[in-house]
């Protein structure tokens, strides 16, 4: 370490927003943070123009990412009073697959005057839906043709990810697709901004764009057989040059430096993904502790020693959290948004006039009165599949149910029986990793419903049977981006020699761990079991009810 | 028919009130009714003394029945105008097993004053549940025992009928069994009054006294194997002398005249009970069509040809619900008091809002978004056991289930899948039947639901793909009871030669008819094979996992 202290800015790009920390990389102290909120926000009705979009789409203007940086970087730099000398690095962490069609220099194709009003010249956002027919057919060929890669996703490919849209915009814009020098993960395409060079990470390389460490990205054979034109979109549009998480992208050049108040020479990470770069920032630095990011939905981080095709998975990518392991990533597409569905929904008018009376919000009431129910008490169990199935069974068509009602069932039970669900979700998940040889030995929380719900917590730690460790900051992607950052910048600038060395020292967990009760736990495994019984009956073939139901449904 | 009007009187004893109904016998108008609520009401915490009953008791003080004739009968005399020379006839009907300990005159124990204080020794209403595991026991003994009867009742014994209400008294209070002449029907104690006669009608003897015309009663040696001091019970406190209904009790004595204002020497009708009383008010005179008694929960009474032991059923009488005719019982615990409970439970706040701000209630305000949906669109299905399932399986420790439940689905489609869950419970029912050669080719609705319910109508029409004809008059029982009323006087005094006859003259349908709809009726039967194939693997021990929550929550 140098004499004097050395800082490392993070900047996380969320959905709505992008938000800059300043941290002390000796302390691991939050000097200063800085929300800009996108001028644009999501696209998902017009263009700015007034050209409407179709149905499912879900757009964002490049020109907001850039805002961010010259808006929220001066700020915590002014906040903290820390010079920019000695701003020793900064990383950055964004969604993904978040897509953007750019010429050879990196302009964003949106940017020229000829494509203002082309909606395919946008950033197509994670969340943009409108390729799943694009995603149902590669899915499809892929499966006819064996492809070996199927099995690294769970054997389903998302219709958010990089190939679907590409897809789409040279199905339906192939001017567009002609013109795009190259299609760049937003992730990347901010490190471009920040160092004039075009560098792609192995995080969304690996994830999102079907690339392999070992065996590249799908042949040319497979990509001609979706569509003859697509031949070679590899070589073309994307690159081979993937560099692992805690490399150095480069360094903040004399534009960057104008724009943003940083030093030129700061050194750059390489792009990351949001819920990836939160595994530094608790602390884990290696294989069988798994973190849930806990909010609407549910990812879960993992990282294993050896690859191994566990079915039912999001992605396994090598070097795809931290350099040297395999990430395993998992998640459940409906957490918090089942709470919330149960809120608007199902609530009755007297409890809201009871949780008024007694001067609490309707969450704190209905928790109240799920707090004091015991394990098992209320009879009732569900299926947490309100918005389908991510990981394990990967099927978007399965959907909720709940039994075990009687006439004198409160509402109060049914949303114990929800959370509950979730929580035999996150454990189907750890016994499929552990079933397949993927140890997971310890289990950290962050996102909102780690900081804001105790009761969720004691519930996941009884029906897991592991011990809960949460996350030390609220801002845990800025944080684990910071890290990054200051491994960039490496041990003789006053950073760190490895991510490993960045995440021991400034990931960080709370006192208070949730441990399982063992008379809990002991009620939770019999639930458990029952619930893996019906898991496996609606969810794997047995009884197909919930995907004729939706036929049905289709059908009206 | 003689020159003048005749006119026969109906007395309908329900769980809280006596209504009388005075009907012409030619035109089947209803000229008067008069409703009498009973003083004591359902006593099911303490005695009139202050005396604390235990938990599950419900008593009836007899006395209430009497004060129903001497006040609603005048009335009904006095507003219709008819002079008691004109009444040819009255019927009765009673809630059942309602059952009172009595000397051998009649008089109730409870009305000597040894007893006043005594439990025991009042009316055990039908709905007493305090004999439960007098009636687990006796399940259990016949089970082993392999008693031939048994099945009879679809395999098991009710704790509300006769026999586990009688083991209950001599149990806790031997001195109010020994006291005790007789133990006897309410439906056949009022006759008694009214005649002066004991008699016992085939229908109460047959559902609730475990009777049957063709083998009798169970045998001693069965009663003895359940208590010694059971063994001559029937001989002892029961009748053999059972008339099937359709029969004359006697006539009206001089004293019931002085009570009544009617004329002595008016003919009476043997005792009958509500639900099965209702069948020729809607003009059912034959086998294969059933009636369903719709409101909190349903009865369904259905006459066959042929005595077919149906697996779970309620039960099967000869002469049960018309003379000559094997009477089929069947019912569903829980079919109103579904759609209580989720107006209670389930309906958010805003709806309710909503609801006020158009003028209507909740309940008007949740039908009319649930009619505007079409069958299937909600993705739906649910079972319908919030209470157990009474009928086909036979089991209170089945609960509720519901599937197909998304981020999007709303409270109405819940409501309108409860509605749906009892229609597929009815043709549960029907298809029970039918698999088992008991034809069920007309169906017809009476009770509140009926009514009142227009939408639950069309769907349970769209679902059993039958068209629903409705009961005319709004008071059925009563109705029906003035019919048997009139069959008890004969053809030469004004009145029907038959039941058959009654039923056809004054039974009586609306003009509305609910009409399978065939769009509607070609979903509903893919949804019904969906429903079925739930019902089944949760309900025939595929998985009996609401079993088994329902153990866990009992050990909790």
């Amino acid at each position: 370490m140098t004499e004097m202290s050395k800082y490392a800015i993070g900047v996380d790009y969320g959905t709505l927003s992008g938000r800059a920390l300043l941290v002390d990389c000796e302390t691991g102290e939050e000097l200063a943070s800085s929300v800009f909120n996108y001028p644009h926000a999501v696209m998902d009705e017009e263009l700015p123009s007034g050209k409407k979009l179709g149905h499912d789409w879900a757009l964002q203007d490049p020109g907001d990412y850039l805002e961010v940086l010259s808006r929220t970087i001066p700020d915590v730099l002014e906040k903290s009073h820390v010079s920019p000398d000695d701003i020793i690095g900064i990383g950055t962490d964004f969604t993904a697959c978040t897509l953007i069609p750019v010429k050879a220099d990196g302009t964003p194709l949106c940017f020229l005057d000829e494509y203002k009003d082309e909606p395919h010249a946008y950033v197509k956002l994670w969340k943009h839906h409108a390729a799943q027919d694009k995603a149902n057919l590669l899915n499809d060929i892929a499966g006819k043709r064996s492809e070996p890669w199927l099995a690294n996703y769970g054997g389903k490919i998302s219709s958010e990810w990089a190939i679907p849209k590409i897809w789409q915009i040279l199905d339906e814009a192939p001017a567009v697709y002609e013109a795009a020098d190259r299609f760049v993960e937003a992730a990347d395409w901010i490190i471009w901004q920040l160092t004039g060079t075009e560098t792609r990470n192995s995080c969304t390389a690996g994830y999102k764009e079907m690339w392999n460490k070992k065996s590249g990205y799908p042949t040319k054979d497979f990509f001609a057989s979706l569509d003859p034109r697509l031949k070679n979109v590899v070589d073309d549009k994307l690159s081979c040059d993937i560099l692992p998480l805690g490399s150095k992208a480069g360094e903040v050049t004399a534009k960057a430096a104008a724009l943003t108040g940083l030093k030129a020479g700061t050194a750059v990470a390489v792009g990351n993904v949001d819920a990836h770069v939160c595994v530094p920032a608790v602390g884990i630095d290696g294989p069988g502790k798994m973190l849930a990011i806990m909010g609407t939905s549910t990812c879960h981080m993992l990282m294993g020693e050896k690859e191994v095709q566990v079915p039912g998975m999001c992605g396994v990518t090598e070097d795809g959290i931290l350099p040297g392991y395999l990430g395993y990533e998992a998640g459940q597409s409906c957490v918090g948004d089942h709470f919330a569905w149960f809120i608007d929904n199902c609530v009755p008018a007297s409890y809201y006039g009871q949780a008024e009376a007694a001067g609490v919000s309707i969450f704190a009431y209905l928790r109240k009165k799920a707090e004091a129910q015991r394990p098992g008490e209320s009879g009732l169990l569900a299926l947490d599949w309100w918005n389908g199935n991510r990981s394990v069974l990967v099927d978007v068509d399965l959907t909720g149910m709940m039994l075990g009602m009687t006439l004198q069932t409160k509402p109060e039970e049914m949303y114990r029986a929800l959370i509950e669900a979730t929580a035999y979700g996150t454990r189907m998940i750890i016994e499929n990793y552990r079933e397949h040889g993927v140890p997971v030995e310890e289990f950290y929380a962050s996102g909102g419903i780690s900081q804001k719900d105790p009761m969720t917590m004691q519930i996941y730690a009884d029906v897991l049977g592991m011990p809960i460790k949460i996350a030390g900051s609220l801002q845990g992607p800025a944080l684990g981006s910071a890290i990054f950052g200051a491994v960039a910048a490496g041990k003789e600038k006053g950073g760190f020699e490895s991510i490993f060395e960045g995440a021991r020292l400034l990931g960080s967990v709370k006192d208070t761990v949730y441990n399982p009760i063992p008379e809990n736990a002991a009620v939770y495994d019999k639930l458990f079991a029952e619930y893996r019984i019906l898991h496996d009956y609606f969810g794997r073939g047995m009884n197909d009810v919930m995907k004729r139901l939706k036929e049905i449904k289709k059908e009206m």
